[in-house]
């Protein structure tokens, strides 16, 4: 392969303590993906000179593009522009008109606050400025004889807009020769998968997993096989796994529910218990969910299951709150009391206190209702509370992504 | 400093193509801190043999603790062990009582089946298996002339679950002679709290700034000073800081504002609009949160604030749903017909779309209402939906925090 490589610089000693996750090299890796450019490695050093020239120095050794993210800001311990200017043997400097813009965004005064100020005014010399189109710092783009430089602001959203908006400009024009396709499968882990897809694929395409809670993205790779022979293994995968596909592109369970609900005008609601509000605000997390998605209840308690959802007294002293029946209850409740074609309804126990033999913690039922009826389905799940939780909403939008597959089938026949 | 330090390896494409986040760095860099080993540096390379082995030569030059995360899986991209043994010049060995462990925690059974767990029993001569109680692939600890190196599973929670049962039992008995303090601060800006707190701090301190959404972790840290000296500087920055701070370790806002109510003895609704259900996901995620947390209504429509929280037909239309006046039904509303002693309400426009001259995207109305009263606050948050709706959940944790404080003050009066 010959696509041009980069690098990533992370800098900031929280990403080294704990304080922080490095959210950069993950929206960079997939940006640049997108303009042919492939990332090939990442090091996070400290908020000290030395580190940060130490790890300039490697990465220009090997690549001639190196994005630095981290150290632009108003604080001491922002020191990436000197360590930069120091590598280079450049100086810096302050441009006035960016240092009025900077005072404007800040909105503070005091002595304190013009120091910050004329921090984030300062560039590298013979840098460009990259406007910051969500927050006060700019990027700055440094070209050596042979080599662009780009440094980023470290707030994620921060990073992220600069990139979108100046850097891959940049790199524009530049072609993908990787042949790439994407599965996103729901309901199957990455051992099933493969028993699935075994001697599907053919030599000379890669095949990558990347499982997370209750769904899997798998990644066909080829950079030596022709169009259509590639395609051959896309469309065998295709036929192994079925119904399991929910998309062929990276996109989240919410947004496949989103489309099919929006596309036929229909209306979800949700009953929550022990995930108490996670798949409501994964549903709203869809630019425009208003369309579809009326409303929830989260009931923690017995008292507002009997109250709010209309989940049967009798049924809960009998079965307990984590059973297939007041599962059922919870979504057919949710559905009637909100007038919502669909309810979705989790209850289980995410632990880690809580479980008892006939129900362990990890235990959660999840039911989906419709206009064609009720299902239900019985779960373990394990890990903590938080991994409990986050399998439990995913489970519950493929089960009702695989409804309203059937029920928009069913209605076109 | 002379306090002993480590570097991580992190190996996965993924990683480096924007199909996951770095989750081992934060949480190893925190979990090495408690036991005073510095992690000074971390490096991210693809699955590709070369990049592993050339990042290994690296960081053994460096540092004498050696952490590798990723690519113990079962698949053919997982290839961490034959990397680190051919470097090591070791041979790749299989323990067949390991692998009769493995065979039954896979639980699928087929000839692919059987080569996974082949690959996954591969250790390195020599290497001692660190036992994963939380998935299937053992971590291992190599050690060589002068170095420690330790294996460890990509998914993040299973590389957690060997860092606390297994890892840090191996370097116990060092002390950390790094003197730091944390205040967790709610309700302001990076710069204003460094406006607050200029000239508190004496010389010898470092001071560090976490941002997130709707708080700023502080950091006070020192290998110079004496306790008591560094105890000068912490107590000046509290009183510079007051109310603001909510905790003096390493919290969220919901632990603090659990541990309040459940205090008290009281309990807690919410009504969410644009957040829809992040905040009582939030609340919940602390493990024993049904202790006080009774439920929430998520109410997306118009239809569904009149119906479920109460919220005046006449008043929703005069003021429309993004405003103090329903904020304030809201939370009173969710805490009167939940029987809760408290009640918090989020309503806003999260955006990209519905906003409007004057009520643009951003624009968050937060209430909280207890027994002493109701307030209510306008926000203005910046950033995308998903950066407005953090914003909102963390700013009314916030609040509700506040009240309780001032409660419990009231009522110690």
């Amino acid at each position: 392969m010959n696509l041009p490589e980069a690098e990533l610089i992370s800098t900031g000693s929280e990403l080294l303590s704990g304080g922080a996750l490095n959210r950069h090299t993950a929206c960079l890796g997939a940006a640049l993906r997108e303009k042919g450019v492939l990332l090939v490695r990442e090091t996070t050093v400290p908020d000290r000179k030395e580190a940060i020239i130490d790890a300039l120095r490697g990465a220009l050794r090997r690549v001639k593009i190196v994005f630095v993210g981290g150290g632009l800001g108003p604080t001491h311990d922002d020191i990436t522009k000197e360590a930069v200017a120091e590598y280079l043997g450049r100086r810096l400097v302050i441009q006035e008109q960016e240092l009025e813009d900077i005072r404007r965004k800040m909105a503070v005064s005091g002595r304190v606050a013009e120091d910050m100020c004329r921090r984030q005014a300062e560039t590298i010399e013979g840098g460009r400025l990259l406007p910051n189109p969500v927050g006060v710092a700019p990027g700055i783009k440094i070209d050596t004889e042979d080599a662009s430089i780009f440094l980023m602001p470290g707030p994620p959203d921060e990073f992220e807009a600069i990139l979108r908006t100046q850097v891959l400009t940049f790199l524009g024009g530049t072609r993908n020769i990787l042949r790439e396709h994407i599965f996103m499968v729901g309901g199957m882990r990455e051992v099933e998968i493969a028993a699935h897809i075994s001697g599907a694929v053919q030599a000379g395409v890669e095949v990558y997993y990347r499982p997370a809670p209750g769904r899997v993205e798998l990644v066909l790779e080829s950079s030596s096989l022709s169009e259509e022979e590639f395609g051959e293994s896309v469309a065998a995968v295709r036929r192994c796994l079925g119904r399991a596909i929910y998309a062929e592109t990276r996109v989240g369970l919410e947004s496949v529910v989103g489309n099919l609900l929006r596309r036929k005008g229909r209306t979800l609601a949700t009953a929550e218990s022990c995930t108490a509000g996670m798949l409501s605000a994964r549903i709203t997390s869809v630019s425009g969910s208003s369309k579809y998605f009326v409303g929830g209840v989260t009931a923690y308690t017995d008292r507002l299951k009997v109250a709010e959802l209309m989940v049967s007294q009798r049924h809960l002293e009998r079965h307990g709150a984590v059973s297939a029946t007041v599962a059922r209850q919870m979504a057919s409740g949710v559905r009637k009391r909100f007038h919502a074609d669909y309810g979705v309804s989790i209850t289980g126990i995410a632990g880690p206190e809580g479980g008892s033999v006939r129900k362990p913690v990890g235990l959660v039922f999840i039911a989906v209702a419709g206009p064609s009826g009720i299902q239900v389905e019985r779960n373990m799940f394990g890990g903590g509370r938080e991994r409990v939780r986050e399998w439990s909403v995913v489970t519950a939008l493929n089960m009702l992504r695989l409804l309203l597959e059937e029920d928009e089938e069913a209605g076109a026949r």
